[in-house]
């Protein structure tokens, strides 16, 4: 029985990066910076002589944060990250003013994936506003605006 | 400013078999499917003529669902999903029983990716039992299990 959600987490190739993304460009709080190596990683992650730099962010909303990974060793090569490929990870947050959150994350290297800004037309989510946008990674960020929060 | 967490998401080959993973091995409630196709998709993922196929979870503890989406079309290669590679993603849960959750999800496709059920020496977590347990499609999920809840 799952009693409560722990973690959301990616693997990044430059961890100082990221978090210049994540805390400048999305306005995400940093809470911790594990630099690493902790023994028992390797334990954990299955390869020998694994060193984890690691950061948290707090997720608005969430008790679970946002766990970025940058493999020290042994490094891997970047994935594909095309979305409709099995295995690829995005999460999805909300925020109070789309428009100028794309712009600014382009500025800290984000990309629009969408056509552009899509309004919701149908279904829970009816009129609000999304975007999938990559973080430097190729990481998707789905940003929603809603009109009535 | 991100206002709250929407949910986190991650792209399966197989949605029936995922959900019987995540819903009959993990023990999580499905809240809901969306068949698909649904044609504003198309705009969010910025591929012409998407058809997705989507079941959402809830993640106890949490506001914000799991969202498993099977690319009906188009259908992309499965990834290599070494956590290693930047770009790869995983989620953590606390779950009551860890020895027995890692035993029932193996009968579900899991496979234990660490050298065994870790004890944490050190840190915040000290004192809690971690694996890392790979989905039907390689997903990472982190299981953890503390002696003080």
């Amino acid at each position: 029985m799952v009693k409560r959600t722990h973690h959301i987490g990616f693997t990044v190739k430059d961890l100082e990066r990221s978090v210049r993304f994540y805390q400048e460009g999305l306005g995400l709080e940093l809470i911790t910076r594990i630099p690493g190596p902790n023994p028992y990683h390797s334990e954990i992650t299955g390869y020998p002589d694994t060193h984890l730099s690691i950061a948290f962010f707090r997720l608005p909303g969430s008790d679970a944060p946002l766990e970025l990974i940058e493999y020290v060793s042994p490094a891997g090569e970047p994935l594909d990250m095309e979305t409709n490929r099995p295995g690829n990870g995005h999460f999805g947050v909300v925020v109070d003013d789309l428009e100028a959150t794309v712009k600014r994350l382009q500025e800290y290297g984000g990309k629009l994936q969408s056509t552009g800004i899509v309004s919701i037309p149908t279904g829970p989510n009816k009129g609000a506003k999304v975007v999938y946008l990559r973080d430097p990674d190729g990481i998707t960020v789905e940003l929603f605006e809603y009109p009535t929060e």
